[in-house]
């Protein structure tokens, strides 16, 4: 991003470099970016560990909003929830006052670069992002019982669900697959199956498939290159997401978009990993394809794929951060002569 | 199980064929059990689609509940719930009807036996069995809004956590791994981590550790070998016990048993399968380990034993339902030629 700030063309985007490893991955995604001439204007906002302990409790400032709602495209490091019941989740929160209720997970295999045991897997999980368990409602009946509410709405699951088929089809995607326990959640969950089958109805050129999660995510687990496009409520998502992305070699690939009517924010799917924060050796590959996604967003698809394209034929020669493996040559690298490494590529 | 009607030594157990492939495999498992000279008196009863279509909502006849309660020991075929939302799941109602609050399911390896991608593994989910999302409170709120709600009381974390402990113990088993949703979930899944710590305390000779429900799940698709006991509730455990199961080669291999203070029932892990149903193809493996399972309970240790080194015999030989693939020699059999070649190395 060649004067970012001065160039009037550049794309305001709001950026957190959060907490853990995030400042050096996310630091390291920037670089790529301005080297590839990424037509961006990034505004710094802190969010995260340090926001929380300064005493607002859903870890971000009332001015973040503001950028937020201002340049509406978000590149956020992971962040760190203190541990401790005060403190709510920051990405759930950003989630739902932004309305992103889409989460978008693709999971695909990078064989033999990358080793995995499921070289053919290709997949995207659509993961509903608002509703659920994660609406935030949790009480204390008697010092013994505890409840948390699970909310599953039409609104909610069309929109969710409308997005999935369209996915499907704007990208060439073959089968669209609920996932669901609509056996035991027979209104909840019995609610999204039914949405799916209505809606599915409109696209009868895409293929479209049931399973119950429980052997819906054993299946992932064993036979991931069956699926094209999941579609899901919040917390099968997140689970369905993580094994996903581990069964192509690391959670460290993948990159995610949360799409709103208005706003969008693009995230490694993994965390924080306060344990080797610091030590400059995580993988910055999940947020970097997290801001590839935000590149064609903001339609800059040239430069999101130079970008790409790099960063492949840097996995590609075997240069691979600590937490990969790869079946030929493999050179492990510190997260900064990774990112440098991409450059060189561009 | 020779003239086990007039033999007054024989232990009573309730039997139910069930539906689907329930009456093939549980057939194929009473009579590898009565080679085995098992020393029972099985009192059959009648639940599943008929009971549900004959008008008792929970797919049980009142008479049923007499002989669980009187025998307290239970070998049940998979049975099919039919859909729409009048039936509620029998598994359900009998689990909480009868207390039985835990539910042990192994997921163990027969490499080079049967073949997996994890030789190693060798672990043991223990699943809170009554709680959760699964208590059945759901409810409409509006035309469009749904509601379930998750419920988790500190006595029935510390039964599962204490029973987990104590299985670890008895095993000889080293480890005990929690897994929650407590980052997100912070009063239910925090109470069942906190109280995982509380009674852990009192187990410093078995190692202890905890993993989000995500990356945990992500951790047995990957590197199941890592894990030994894993304690958690009730739905995750549904997940995590079908990917495990499904791992060591075929869903169709695990047993389980669902223990109560004064009931126990054995299963197989997976359904009834009507797709494949009077086929005379479904593997009968699932639940005869649940019966070894309750070979133990019952104390009859020496037949469990010869019936599970009969069944390993087999797989060993590489004679296999359709659902298994083994690395060396390797037959297909039918359900019930499976059977015989395990009477005929009892
Ligand atoms: C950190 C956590 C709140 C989050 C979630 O549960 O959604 C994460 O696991 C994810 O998948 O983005
Ligand atoms: C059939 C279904 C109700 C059951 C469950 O969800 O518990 C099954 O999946 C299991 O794991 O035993």
């Amino acid at each position: 991003m060649k004067n970012a700030q001065t160039n009037q063309n550049n794309v305001p985007i709001t950026v957190a470099l959060g907490d853990g490893i995030g400042p050096e991955i996310t630091r390291a995604t920037l670089k790529i970016l301005e080297a590839a001439g990424a037509r961006i204007a990034p505004e710094f906002i802190d969010i995260g560990e340090q926001v929380y302990l300064a005493g607002h409790s859903s870890g971000i400032e009332p001015s973040a909003w503001e950028s937020l709602r201002r340049t509406r495209v978000f590149l956020k490091g992971p962040i760190t929830t203190p541990s401790g019941s005060g403190y709510k989740s920051l990405n759930v929160t950003i989630r739902k006052t932004l309305g992103l209720y889409a989460n978008v997970r693709p999971c695909v295999s990078y064989a033999p670069f990358v080793k995995t045991q499921h070289p053919a897997m290709d997949l995207v999980i659509i993961r509903e992002n608002e509703e659920d368990l994660y609406a935030g409602i949790e009480h204390r009946q008697t010092d013994e019982v505890f409840q948390c509410l699970k909310l599953i709405s039409r609104p909610g699951c069309e929109k969710i669900v409308r997005y999935a088929f369209e996915y499907a089809r704007q990208q060439g995607r073959k089968k669209v697959t609920c996932m669901v326990k609509d056996n035991i959640m027979k209104m909840t969950d019995g609610l999204f199956y039914k949405v799916f089958q209505e809606i599915g109805a409109e696209y009868p050129d895409i293929e479209q498939e049931r399973y119950i999660i429980d052997i819906g995510s054993a299946r992932i687990a064993t036979r991931p290159e069956q699926f094209d496009v999941i579609v899901t409520s919040n917390l099968y998502g997140d689970i369905i997401s993580d094994i996903a992305a581990e069964m192509t070699g690391s959670v460290g690939l993948a990159g995610s978009a949360n799409i709103g009517d208005h706003v969008a924010m693009f995230e490694a799917i993994h965390g924080s990993a306060p344990d080797i924060a610091g030590q400059g050796i995580a993988n910055p590959s999940g947020i970097l394809l997290g801001a590839v996604m935000m590149l064609v967003h903001i339609r800059q698809a040239d430069v999101a794929e130079q970008v790409h394209n790099a960063w492949l034929a840097t996995i590609e020669e075997g240069i691979h951060t600590g937490d990969l493996r790869g079946e030929q040559t493999l050179q492990h690298v510190s997260t900064a002569e990774f990112a440098d490494a991409v450059v060189a590529r561009l």
